[in-house]
């Protein structure tokens, strides 16, 4: 196991109140861990050391919601309405994808995150065993839900959770993964079948993901349908638990935020994507007034179009100033915490999201020569309103360089972009000549 | 002076109904201008040739609203009231700067500028020489507009008048250079003053550049102490014509469009800004549907936080979608028209803004293999939708090449970081120990 000493780093630190703080240090490496700061012990004798001059040491970043096998449909399906998009494109691809496709397309995901400071992801998708193949080949951690939708004298919808449940006993050891339950949505699981995955999780102790009020459309028709609305209607079928982590939450009324909160459901923001797919903005700052655990997730790739979380950083601190009027609505501080202390909280991962001693080595390294980080006047603000990602040179998991100065140590780049260009010919989206 | 031939490259052309399609193309660069495309001379012996595999040549973007010279200023003014913003931040620290911090902090906009792509842009500020020397130095193109305060009957409004006609004839004939006059805002210029500026625009035969209707408290003062909106103010002194650029333009109703579009003014949308600020998001798709030419802008690093139009292009083509409910409000290509043809018909530069043979080389080069822009599906929404303007490996103004792989070949990127780190100190912005 390789020991790195980074030395002398501009480091992020979490104060006391949950804010943060920066100053230089000296931070030991070992056995996946932060083993020290500052108080290294003589007898620590690094593999490899890292001279920190002029760059700044971060937590990796938490993305709480994507689905890293829809990374090849990147930019497949743009500028159409809803019902072109899921029906006219994403839906035709996908059934075409086969589980050695999503490993590929999995690692193309891992790629683009790690190369953007991302060390950690919570996904829902189909083809658990192989997304869990790609994701440890390449050393990398993750919360894996299963996508599952149905009714509950559906057979279908019972194999899929029978399925659910094999996969997450098979992956149980793997190392860095852990599981949820992804019952889809309240518009593609009815009652029944909720009440079953909510049963099923909690027999098997895991957390719970689910898209929540997404589009309006869903509201009127869940409404129309259950004569309640989305939160309601997933509270009294006990999805929403402490455990549960529910994407979106865009289109929420009063009542809707104070179900949220008192379940005790954390809501992973997903502003580029609500914006794309023209669905709107959430109502972040209630959520947060109201005592809700608010993360930040890219969504997939076929509707952000990228697995960037400083691009959903920098929007998120940005967009509620701009639709609320208030300049401090959502800093640069409470855009942080979303990506690092409070994604672990909803992530159930207590030893991440900070570089404290005896957390997990996941963390990134930022060049801040970069002109657009230049002066460098506030690091803290600089994260959430000037960097773009790409000024990550260095990423780790697990205290194993996943990524270095454009090179994926643990990942053979040059295959996967041919497996997944292999996959858009074979799919028809490439012309054929 | 150099001759380039980009071989073999994917490049993006314009249609003759003003979208884009893509074809591989092999272009030749002499004399500052696109020599030939396809069918090169036998006779062109190119001094570099660049293999274009794996990219995508683009014409340069082209930023419409900047204070490039507040770039040394990022970072030191966020999540504040607009008030604290510039009462208490912004102009104690601006009036802090000479002319000299001036050229080095214009010089490091154009780093961040050349590295993500943009070749021109439209400025606004005071020093319109050591800006001019920083620009000319540097090899790039720009607009240059000096800001305007004042009253008809106030001398210090009359000597900024006479300092900018004495700039713009010292500056005249500086090679890729125009100039326009910036009369700041309707808060900031009387209705007089506003008219002499008109007049002595015509006079000088050159564009007008301003801010109008930013916020919503602007909006607010005028029509109190005029008893009309800003726009119909402005349409009354003679600043609003089809030579006029007028930024934010984000609180606008029914009757302020028709104006705006009656007049021939042409609008630069600064979508980044506008949110950052809380002033909210500008009525782009009423403005396009009144026939109105929208450009695209970052304002100043002070409050973007950066001069990278990708990021702007990317809001651009996302937030109407999430505030209209239209998933085609504002498409793609039509945020490549702002940043492109759009902008050249508003700076008056009839040959920027294309690839096409007689126009300027001013382009900027993409590598296509970062994990983001994998696969290739659509490079034209990859462009408003995955690039973080990171991805361009060479920009280059006027066929000569000014930013490569990290490296400014016309700019002394050390320097410049000292220069500008020298003020930062000397200004207050750092810990004095």
């Amino acid at each position: 196991m390789s020991t790195v000493l980074f030395e002398n780093t501009l480091s992020v630190f979490e104060t006391p109140e949950g804010g943060f703080a920066l100053k230089p240090a000296t931070i030991a490496i070992a056995n996946g861990l932060i083993a020290a700061i500052d108080n290294i012990p003589t007898d620590f004798t690094p593999t490899r050391r890292i001279n920190g001059a002029g760059k700044l040491l971060i937590p990796g970043l938490i993305n709480s919601h994507t689905h890293i096998p829809m990374t090849i449909l990147r930019n497949t399906a743009d500028d159409l309405t809803f019902h072109d998009w899921l029906f006219g494109r994403i839906l035709p691809l996908e059934e075409q994808l086969n589980p050695e496709d999503c490993y590929w397309s999995t690692q193309l995901g891992l790629m683009e995150m790690l190369r953007t400071g991302t060390t950690c992801f919570l996904d829902m998708y189909f083809h658990m065993d192989h997304i869990a193949n790609a994701i440890c080949d390449a050393g990398a951690r993750a919360i894996l839900s299963r996508g599952l939708m149905g009714g509950a004298d559906d057979a279908a919808g019972e194999q899929r959770l029978r399925e659910a449940t094999e996969e997450i006993a098979r992956c149980q050891n793997r190392p860095n993964l852990t599981f949820m339950l992804a019952p889809h949505a309240p518009y593609t699981c009815d009652p029944g079948y909720q009440r079953e995955v909510a049963q099923t999780a909690k027999q098997l102790n895991v957390g719970i993901h689910t898209h929540i009020s997404e589009s309006r459309r869903e509201v009127e028709d869940i409404l129309a349908q259950y004569g309640k609305r989305p939160p309601a209607l997933l509270e009294e079928t006990g999805l929403l638990t402490p455990r549960t982590i529910a994407a979106h939450c865009v289109h929420l009324n009063e009542a809707d935020i104070q179900i949220l909160a008192r379940t005790g459901t954390h809501v992973a923001h997903n502003p580029v994507s609500n914006l794309k797919l023209a669905n709107g903005v959430a109502p972040i700052p209630a959520l947060r007034a109201a005592g809700v655990n608010v993360t930040l997730g890219t969504d997939g790739a076929a509707s952000n179009n990228t697995l960037n979380l400083f691009k959903d950083l920098s929007l998120a601190t940005v967009v509620h100033k701009g639709t609320s009027g208030d300049p401090q609505a959502i800093t640069a501080t409470e855009g942080l915490q979303m990506v690092w202390s409070n994604a672990a909280h909803a992530l159930n991962l207590p030893n991440i999201g900070k570089l404290a001693e005896g957390y997990a080595a996941d963390l990134a390294l930022i060049d801040l020569s970069h002109p657009n980080l230049q002066p460098t006047n506030d690091p803290l603000t600089a994260l959430a309103y000037s960097t773009s990602g790409h000024e990550v040179e260095l990423t780790m998991v697990a205290g194993k360089i996943l990524y270095e100065n454009g090179a994926f140590p643990t990942i053979d780049a040059d295959r996967v972009r041919r497996e997944v260009e292999a996959t858009c010919r074979r799919i028809g989206l490439r012309d054929k000549t």
